[in-house]
């Protein structure tokens, strides 16, 4: 009996080809051709699967957003407590601290600039933004004291955003990056 | 008299055809030849001013730097005061909020990639890195009460970072980024 193929699977494989690629030398460097070799598989499989390069990126960053949303969601679950060891937790799990992670920053720097040309993938930036936004301002509103949650929650994700580039130019060590993120946190809630 | 060419000012405009396309369409667009239509000059001469590709983005990323350091500069020395003060126009003067900067930024970002493989341009990224960092720490230290500088001076950097990339993707107003380090730099100093 011949082997099935996987098609989902290869869509993933081909997909994880094209953050590998983007991570190391940016979009400039993914075409079909190059996928296709750091997928191990031919040029016309990876054509079977995407019509065009820019299927293939859109593909990708839809991707990407799912399992950086998943990779949160599921750090948020391992780890209730109070509000404020949630909101640690949630800004701790959006540092590049470990390779998966750190793929997923790379790979949407990678993207950065086509999101705000190419509305497909700025939505996908979008989401995220919304989603990160509105789990870390429910969690303020959680904490004791009158705060400013919008103006609060816009520090908290601008500081995450800042030291997660911070890391990936090796500007500063995670245990920095964290000490940061505590020192933050006792200003909201000290305790 | 035949009119002398001021070489100076040919290698200015070539670098800024290899900003305005940066910065609209990443890096994978700067090509040799989209340079010289975009600067209105034969390829001929962008390569008698460049040997290479490489060449002229190492070029583009030095006079980039220089840009940066000269406008925050100016800022500066623009807006004496106290420490504080001082510390709010050099991080003000980090967010992209006119043509320039925003231009700035994006070419930044269109960088960012290569800036952790080529050393040249990773160079580039820590000069201005440590720059930025030492006049931030400074004006910490001049602050009233017992900071911690270091961490302090990270937070507020990272927190400049992340609300660049936020105005830079739509997420965030000028005035909502302003009140952000407002709201910060008063905690640092309520006076």
């Amino acid at each position: 009996m011949p082997k099935r193929v996987d098609h989902e699977q290869r869509r993933r494989e081909i997909t994880e080809a094209v953050w590998r690629i983007a991570a190391a030398d940016g979009l400039e460097a993914v075409s079909l051709g190059q996928v296709a070799t750091a997928a191990g598989v031919s040029k016309g499989l990876v054509q079977h699967y995407f019509d065009s390069r820019e299927e293939m990126l859109a593909y990708a960053t839809r991707r990407l957003r799912e399992r950086v949303e998943a990779r949160v969601a599921t750090r948020v679950r391992a780890a209730p407590g109070t509000p404020r060891a949630t909101l640690r937790t949630l800004l701790l799990g959006l540092l590049p601290t470990d390779d998966a992670s750190r793929t997923d920053e790379l790979v949407a720097q990678a993207f950065f600039l086509r999101a705000l040309k190419d509305p497909a993938i700025a939505e996908r930036f979008q989401t995220g933004h919304t989603l990160i936004t509105d789990a870390i301002t429910d969690r303020i509103h959680a904490l004791p004291g009158d705060l400013d949650a919008p103006t609060e929650a816009r520090i908290l994700l601008a500081l995450a955003t800042g030291l997660a580039t911070a890391l990936i130019l090796g500007q500063l060590t995670p245990g920095e990056a964290q000490t940061a993120v505590d020192q933050q946190l006792d200003r909201l809630d000290p305790h």
